[in-house]
């Protein structure tokens, strides 16, 4: 049976997402060159976001490159970046058709890419695989659209949503495997947040382990007053591991200048209601270049971004445990009068994880 | 492509299942005769536990019991009780082989049964689908064993583990699927139970709806002081359904009479730490015959008993709702002073149901 395009479409999205937390702020894209069926050349965004997919899987298909079809996961760039277009890139080398699922909405591109292709003569096909490459590209698409990047929010909790015990007896809740996928799902965001509570409590090295990798996500804790420990994990590795932390502007300079001599990044956030206002706090990730952020609590934190509406996913791990009441809560005080101004999610999947259960959500509205 | 001991069984322990929650203190029996492959006869335990599965098969049977083979999903009783006893009626009716997964544990019958019909030169296969049976007939086994009903606790909750706003509202966490459910769970238990809390803040019927059932399961209050409105759902009703309320020898002797007068059956418990202790509650509901609760919380009731380890399967709904820290727990305090110490439960099964998630679990131990 002859591969269709959405055959090689798929394949080219799969190729893109090898890029996930690592091309920020430019979107992982995926190139598959096929030439009479056969696959001929294959790339991928590389980690910095340079080079781009295109030049590098035609560079591999080389000569085979003429009259082929390049499927790529998002149209080619048609300016002068700090890498030539692709758009040109493609024609130059000959590339007879493309096959792309989505207009880029950076306004750099934003159709210029197909029509700089189509005025070439080659032959340019929308569409395919549309909606897999929207999710794939949400939060480089949200940031061009909102300024902020896509925040995925992950609840581990005991049965009864605790996430530890009075003593703050936390280790361990969930299952190894629970937090083996906790692991691949911060390898795939371009940064990992934690409110300054669960940076005190747990001294968090917030890095992906046991997975063989090497790229880490930018770490970020959220604290007003900087009041974090000097001497914990963070602060120790702060040189080899990028570490941002956002901050008010009352924040003691002293502090400000211990964490900028250990080698953090200072994001300086407004505050509302005494605290950092979670949607200054995302527009200024976003300015940083961020697409997407992986928050996991604490609760102060998650309940803040629930209630600006400010969570595109939540991840949930429930553990087969009770902790009963006097537990510390998953989710902070959301200040609701109503039980209809509760923040809703649509499931997306449950399914058992070890011991565990793992479940997703999306916003409902 | 013939039928199979095996496929004969699931049928008659699907029929002992119609009777749950309708037999106590008898076990819900099924029973199917089967001649030269075809089924002549079926029955199950009546409401009420009379008459019992094997009588009202053979009558179906007639004639064709004759040389017939019975599957009944426990060892016919041995014993003249209020009927006489079913090994003799499946002798005297001419059965020919008796296939019967396990023995049963009564006392009065605990192998007799067996030992009749083979002395009777009734061929007995035994060990046929005994896993499932033992997991239908649980209660029955438990209350024999240990005295107490079988536990199932449900636990609806928002995503973070709350069943109403601060204010109280609860209606509606979870959607119209899980509530019905609930209702099909009510109908398979012989009771379904809840704290006073839960009965003076939600004035609940207890009932089961919407599903065209006239048998209703008893409710059970359990209220040390028996401080529950006289004019809500439960007090008006109580003449209809039955209304059972677990109280504390030192309730007060006027509303002791008050409730009786409205119908209510009274069942004294033992105190501990000045709550009713869970075990002496439990004892006295085995006592009065129940083989299976289904409790439906409040957050104390069902703390107390996961805290004593009386709650053989929990049942979770969890809703993608947010409702924050200042909601009510759906888990009251459980006074661990180390994780190790809290209660851990296995998972069964997690899947979608309406907008929410079912999951179930039972104890790790």
């Amino acid at each position: 049976m002859r591969a269709t395009d959405t055959d090689f479409m798929a394949l080219a999205l799969s190729l893109g997402r090898r890029g996930h937390g690592r091309t920020w702020p430019n979107p992982a894209v995926g190139c598959l060159i096929v030439k009479d069926g056969r696959i001929v050349g294959r790339g991928w965004t590389a980690a910095g976001g340079r080079p781009h997919a295109e030049p590098q899987a035609l560079a591999r298909a080389g000569a085979a490159a003429r009259g082929a079809t390049a499927y790529v996961s998002l149209e080619p760039c048609a300016h002068h970046g700090q890498t030539p277009p692709c758009a040109g890139a493609l024609i130059s080398a000959g590339i007879a058709r493309v096959v792309a699922p989505l207009q880029d909405s950076d306004p750099r591109v934003s159709g210029r890419g197909f029509a700089m292709l189509r005025a070439a003569g080659v032959e340019v096909t929308t569409g395919v695989m549309a909606d897999q490459a929207a999710r794939d590209l949400a939060g480089f698409f949200l940031r061009i659209r909102a300024g902020r990047p896509l925040v995925t929010l992950k609840l581990a909790s005991s049965f009864d949503g605790r996430i530890a015990t009075a003593t703050g007896e936390s280790q361990w809740i969930t299952g190894p495997e629970a937090r083996r996928v906790v692991h691949a799902m911060r390898a795939r965001h371009d940064a990992v947040m934690v409110g300054a509570g669960t940076a005190r409590a747990d001294d968090p090295a917030l890095t992906v382990r046991g997975l063989g990798m090497t790229h880490q996500p930018v770490r970020i804790v959220v604290s007003r007053r900087l009041d974090l420990p000097l001497t914990g994990q963070l602060a120790r590795t702060a040189q080899e591991t990028p570490l941002w932390i956002c901050h008010g502007a009352d924040a003691d300079p002293r502090l400000l200048s211990a964490w900028s001599g250990l080698g953090a990044r200072l994001l300086p956030c407004a505050l509302q209601a005494g605290r950092i206002d979670p949607a200054s706090l995302l527009l200024a990730l976003g300015q940083a270049g961020l697409t997407s952020v992986f928050c996991e609590g604490g609760g102060a934190l998650a309940a803040s971004l629930l209630s600006a509406g400010l969570v595109d996913e939540v991840i949930g791990f429930t553990a087969g445990v009770m902790i009963g009441a006097e537990g510390q809560p998953a989710l902070g005080a959301m200040g609701l009068s109503r039980l209809a101004e509760a923040p809703r999610f649509r499931l997306i999947e449950t399914r058992p994880l070890g011991g565990d259960i793992l479940h997703r959500w999306q916003p409902a509205g």
